[in-house]
């Protein structure tokens, strides 16, 4: 018995082949660009799964095909209501995909949730009645999981957490509003501050490794510069940790879960960003005990497996 | 049968008959100063029990007793952890109540969760499964329903919704952190700007009604002086609706609840506050459809109407 799960992604979209242990035996890639046309998306996806059965040997269909994506759901999981970089808007996508399979059930999902519901089944959240996922990526996406299940909004409108507000008095966020938790803990917040840097006069290693050139910052840079010691880049990474835990904070207060796990290229700075991670929410935090803070993970085959994973969530009430 | 409810405040404990429609048929209140004695807390709720059963001529016991109490209770609930106003640090409060009723059920509960249980079983969260609530006073508290049942922290610790980070850049909160909730939408946060006004010049319709005594001010003056059309205090308003609403879109965007209710004396303003507050929340949210924001119900019974229902809480399971 094996399922199949899409990440789709802004200019890729990911498959792979996913057992019962959530390893992923198979996988592909494909380039994709916004719709090109109506139902180019479910054709893709279709196609995909055909490629990948044949590439595997598989005779028998997949027990379920589940479709990650980065965008909002209707409560019903049925439609793709905006998925701004895929051009997607409103779009039957379930109903598109199950046209071309009719024996095979298939399950939509956004893509932090279903990378939530990877860490349920195999991962960080194992065993936990309430967790939540931070994404920390261009943007900050999150999934929650209450009651053992993933959560899906009390009316079904998923989970946005990274434009929970964090600094309303700070900088202008890409939804318009002001200081979302995005403006201070997307890895996008760690470039800017360094550019911002370089622009201000910083003549440390970060404008060493980037002769200057702020094009050339990345956040893995950031952090490779404040581990090294560099004063200019650990005051980034200080300001970093800080709005990450009271955004961590935020959350404990309001849901007081039981694991909280970081994912995302940032959190491959593994301790280096959880041990003074920890210690803030501890500074900050009423409570005494309080959620473990814990890598995600599953890295980029979160999408992949949590979106297999769909169709075993789907049976739990 | 009936109940009896508790609701201990920094300065009296209010006690009420709370019969089977949630109404309160005989009340109570006695000023309490911070605990004298170990135990002095448990005498004085057992006094009121036989003085309320008397006075209200009921022969047989109340189903139950609740207690309400401004502070962090354990997971258990057989403990205030901390309750600062009343000078209780890890006091065994349920087993000290239930020495003096050996044959009567007793709950412990935080009094802002307290009051969302009284929404749920007869207030704005009636058939709610999801609701959230908000308590605007010298703090903020707030109180959460999640599956149709008073939520107490996936660890057990409550919420501590005034806690939540809003405006990590601005004020110091009395927690140590900056820009908790509660420095921007407590009723106390518009007292302190209408303050600083006066102390910055401000000549309008506050400066007149005080005598530019800032002692004079308080958050009722600062609303009447805003529906007035005064500009200063309208400003100042509106700045408080803007965090206000910030706050409840962060809520909505993690737990996309069905209802938020708001009490605590500033929810008096009624439309004044809501209309502009639902707006506000239009603006920031990205579901194109939300949570109804409504007033809260109970005004000052909330804390004894739900502590009596504890009782019918533990029952859910």
């Amino acid at each position: 018995m094996y399922r199949i799960g899409f990440d789709i992604g802004g200019t890729n979209v990911a498959a792979g082949i996913v057992d019962e242990s959530l390893a992923v035996t198979e996988r592909i890639t494909r380039r994709f660009e916004k719709q090109a046309y109506p139902g180019a998306l479910a054709e893709t996806v279709a196609e995909m799964t055909r490629m990948l059965c044949q590439q595997a040997g598989l005779s028998q269909p997949p027990a379920a095909i589940g479709v990650a994506v980065p965008g909002s759901i209707d409560p019903a999981a049925e439609r793709v209501l905006n998925a701004y970089n895929l051009g997607l808007h409103d779009v039957p996508l379930r109903a598109e995909v199950g046209a071309h399979f009719p024996q095979i059930p298939v399950f939509l999902a956004n893509d932090a949730d279903a990378a939530a519901l990877a860490e349920l089944y195999g991962g960080a959240f194992r065993d936990a009645k309430c967790a939540v996922l931070f994404t920390l990526g261009t943007g900050v996406g999150g999934g929650v999981i209450v009651g053992g299940k993933l959560w899906r909004g009390g009316m079904g409108h998923g989970v946005e957490l990274g434009h929970m507000a964090l600094d309303i008095g700070g900088a202008r966020c890409t939804c318009g509003m002001r200081g979302c938790i995005e403006t201070r803990c997307a890895a996008t917040a760690l470039i800017h501050a360094a550019r911002e840097a370089l622009a201000e006069g910083e003549r440390g290693l970060l404008f060493k490794k980037t002769d200057g050139d702020a094009a050339k910052v990345d956040a893995k840079l950031v952090v490779d510069c404040a581990r090294a010691g560099d004063a200019g880049a650990s005051a980034i990474f200080a300001r970093f940790v800080d709005a990450l835990g009271s955004a961590v904070v935020s959350v404990i207060h309001l849901l007081d879960p039981e694991v909280i796990a970081i994912g995302g290229g940032v959190s491959l700075a593994g301790e280096f960003l959880f041990a003074p991670l920890r210690e803030n929410v501890r500074e900050k935090c009423f409570f005494s005990e309080f959620a473990r803070i814990v890598p995600a993970r599953f890295g980029n085959d979160a999408g992949i497996v949590g979106a297999a994973m769909l169709e075993r969530d789907a049976k739990i009430n």
